[in-house]
């Protein structure tokens, strides 16, 4: 018996390799045979560059950390999980001995062990989920409710990513939040400020069918394109200034936008990547008595959070869905096309996300 | 009879004149007769450069807003201060109707009359406090305890800074404290944080008579001279990383040091005015999922708080006082001397906070 | 001209008087003319009573506080509202200098002057709405968009009430929330939970076709009715442990039925009015760590929110409500009619809202 | 070699027995000789009742969870302790797995297994500390700093309750603080109000050498005798109504004195341990918008902070103390005499607190 995996061994090499299968080591150890996994954009990032920050790919390492799968086996203390569940899989595992996973902040552990990072400080290599059977603590994993498709749990990884924006944000009933771009980050931080009781959204981005689409998955409300003019036209379009702004993008003038178009008093959570120093409208920043949040990855709860988000979308049939979900699914391959997968997230052709099925 | 005051003309150009005498406009309203006046850097800025940022001095302004003094006159519903009172003066008031001052926000109010501002947006010149009588509603002065001084009450404002951005940190017991800046903003923002409850602070200048001044006073427990070098440094001299930073210098350098420096969670408070746009080391700030605050003057009660630590600090006599604030006053002029005092302010000397007398 | 009013001499004696008609005291004061005016209980309080705890009426006192109607002149610096508009009144004004209105805590401001109270400790008898003509304050008053009746404007203050309940909460997207109480106050709270974003609410009732109806209004997506079981048997009717709960009867049963139900950490906000002493498991409550709030009703913000709520509601037509909130007005009376609606509320008939039309 | 323990066998019937030596189960633990226990309240109910509510002692049970003591013998990953470190114990430790722990709230673990507690819900019995060396994980321990002595270390432990009390109430420079009942419990959460900045603190009880002795330890700057009147004179006698009430006797009758003394906005922390039922000022509790929070043992961090207290207290020589921590100890008993110890608390003599030495 064997478990393939998709390995990457340097920039823009990446291969079927086979791995260990893995086995129980804990009480509470589950096995998770994968069935959907998502690209994001830090696979891409290491497929081309072999590195993020001082991240470094220097031994071959198995990609991908958004996905779902199958239960095939479960350790003798496990309860809330028996084999055949369906279930997304949080992939970052901290010590639970660590003074942040005490006191409630487990996603700032320095010991976590987050799927596909290379070994690092004394840690050891990160396992990826593109492989068949990967192995979870039982309270890392969540169960899908059988109206939510394995699609859809693979989906819960960049979906808790926009719940943990929201939690540092406090999005709630009553806020006009801004979202800096529609990708697939932006757009489920605006999913997520909606389902939070946000009823005013305003998603931006550079390309126009972009913004249609934000309007047409339900994620927003208004669209701005950036081409239109400066924030003093972003707020007269928006009707009003955003009192929350969550700057999905990274870039410098977004960051820039997001501050100028900021209400006294706003809320500004950092959640794209960016460059390592990014020019800020301090004075304006201060001037207006804002708070900018950073927000890295997420922390407990917000994976149970996400998948609510799902089970309340489909729990009345597809028919009557509030976010259109799949179409942010732009693109799927089957595992043999996993390699063409990258090549294709990696040519520069427009997607929004990339699916890859698990090994037969 | 006549109020005389200090009035900007122009950059370099500061006169005595003479401006018309208050009187009560409301039944709440009270008048000072100035005693105390700090400068304070922006005070020097008008001087030197006719205004700041969009504030453009271009008619005569009277200078001033750190003052303190002694009733004179109090409208009839005046109940908590009478005539003959000390008081520290809060120099701005806001619009009653706000929906800034209604929220608890008053500080935020766009309609602010701000001791010393010029006429802009249809708000009219607002008065300094260099000047012999001066009005203001009974709710924004304080009564100096007997046992603190006038110099003190006008020293209320700088500490009232302090305050303010102590409580937008959260400062409170087992916190580690970062203070970038030993200038009188640096060293009220580090003697607040003491008197809330931090027991490590650490103070950073580059002038080392500076660093050693704020241990003696009172302020900080632990200095860092940039000079000895980076973040690093810092950590190993401090012995921890600080979970909180409070920056006083609106300095890019100062600003990445502290974020460079931070604890994972930690929360950082932008006091110091800076430069419109400042290089901000961003990923940094999201990977440790920081907080940054802007701090913004100062709001309801913070003044009290102020004149409530000068209560806690005279109380027992002046041998016993737990911070030197009057070292932080290292020259006085008369109100003869007043121009003097400006021209000597922006000499480049050395000075940490020059106070002058009212008008005999 | 004339002023008719609907006025309380003794209990059970209330009869039409004239009022004056008022002006203009400010330059930002607006006259409404009132249309439409719902009965709480407070009102059938003093009606059957003459008197609520110290608040005792010993002079003719005109009763109505939960008012709707169109204003008929402004004054001259009121921007937000023109003559001809529809606005829902906030009945409760509080001194523009009180240290609580100064905080951001207004309705705790010993001096507010609230819709029909009597006069006490130097404050004046305060107004009610059931008038013809009434002066407030422009921003005490927010406007109805064109699509939100003047029966929802009035509907408007109970759902205020439910805003700072669920406020004081915090609830919001994941909650599980018990509202006790399916009267009016009950019904608002659950409203508002389920519009802040909760998906569980349970509510509370002995009658079961109040069970039914908040149901069918929108309101709730669980009931329990206690007669069929104690804490447990609710827990395992909700399938989980409410980390919410929101008191709105008052009943001493209910309050302890709340506690001893809560999940570990829950919050439970005291909305309800009840007896001076309530018998409390404070053993349960400290073990458990919860946190029981106050809830006095309401504060900045509550209002707009109250009425946001209702815009979200009807601004895609009546055939596409999420709350049915007509359902809750189940007897109309005319003005000619206003005292025979006190007689019925206080017959001990079933009712949920009464609503009374303003004098022609 | 033997491991003595002090031994509850039922109601007054208490032995010394033998008890296993315990050894490292985990690479993380830690073996600690025991030098010095405190005696809690709930020691003395087990000894007099047999139980404490459901806990109920229906085996041999052996005593004790104040405890400080010498390291002997570190686990292979143990890294912060090193053999021969003096420690101070906290004696609950959770479920590294629970919910509750994850989310930073491990005190609220239902799988907690704390020092001296019976056998339950499938749990086994928890240890007591009243014996020679006890086991604990190394993360549960904190070093005492040299200038911090074994006795203090002991005292860590109803001293770090006051620190979770202070932590629930947010208390912070400027407060007003009430403190019900002038026993350990009251005195140390009296110490812990100064120590986070308050600079007002009342305590009350009904003997007034108790009332003496917290102003000489440090712990308080007003006093109120019950049998001196109302909360109207308590209010008269503090000068100001307060705005922290930490309630550390569970009296009824002490905790209608909190609510009714409590200033309108004021938080209300239920420390000490009451009746079931508690007749409750609900009332005015609402209408004042109090926030009643429960407080239950202590938490992440809480433990760390009160000996950062002890450290701050002692660390320039026991001349220069700020808190008299060491009047706490009213009486002292060899490890020989620990029955007696027992016998003496149980007579009905006053004493605060009662230490025991560990075995020779």
């Amino acid at each position: 018996m064997s478990n393939p995996a998709v390995v990457l061994h340097k920039p823009h090499d990446i291969r079927f390799d086979n791995r260990p299968i893995p086995d129980l080591e804990d009480d509470y150890d589950v096995i998770v045979e994968i069935k959907k996994t998502g690209i994001c954009a830090s696979d891409i990032h290491y497929y081309e560059h072999g590195k993020i920050g001082e991240y470094v790919v220097d031994k071959p390492m198995c990609l991908g950390h958004e996905s779902s799968g199958t239960v095939t086996k479960i350790g003798p203390k496990v309860t809330t999980i028996k084999v055949g569940d369906n279930v997304a899989i949080e992939p970052g595992v901290p010590s639970r001995r660590s003074d942040e996973y005490k006191s409630g902040n487990y996603h700032l552990c320095p010991y976590m062990i987050f799927a596909s990072t290379p070994a690092r400080n004394g840690l050891p290599e990160a396992q990826g989920t593109l492989v068949k059977y990967y192995r979870s603590p039982e309270d890392f994993l969540v169960k899908l409710p059988d109206h939510v498709s394995l699609e859809m749990g693979a989906l819960a990884e960049p979906l808790t990513v926009g719940v943990h924006g929201n939690i540092r944000a406090g999005t709630r009933f009553g806020d006009n939040v801004l979202v800096l771009g529609a990708g697939p980050v932006g757009l489920m931080n605006a999913i997520v400020a909606r389902a939070f009781g946000a009823d005013n959204v305003m998603i931006v981005d550079v390309f126009d069918d972009k913004l249609t689409a934000a309007i047409e998955i339900g994620a927003a409300t208004h669209t701005f394109n950036p081409k239109s003019g400066s924030h003093k036209q972003l707020i007269e379009d928006f009707g009003r200034q955003p009192n929350v702004i969550l700057e999905c993008t990274g870039v410098e003038s977004c960051i820039q936008l997001g501050i100028l178009a900021s209400k006294p008093g706003g809320r500004f959570v950092q959640v794209g990547n960016c460059a390592k120093n990014i020019s800020v409208p301090m004075t304006e920043m201060s001037m207006k008595e804002m708070t900018i949040f950073g927000s890295f990855r997420y922390n407990y709860n917000d994976y149970k959070t996400a998948v609510k988000i799902l089970d309340d979308n489909y729990k009345n049939g597809k028919q009557k869905v509030r976010f259109d979900f799949e179409r942010l699914i732009t693109h799927r391959f089957t595992w043999k096309d996993a390699i063409k997968a990258y090549e294709f997230a990696a040519s520069g052709q427009k997607f929004t996300k990339i699916m890859i099925d698990g090994p037969e």
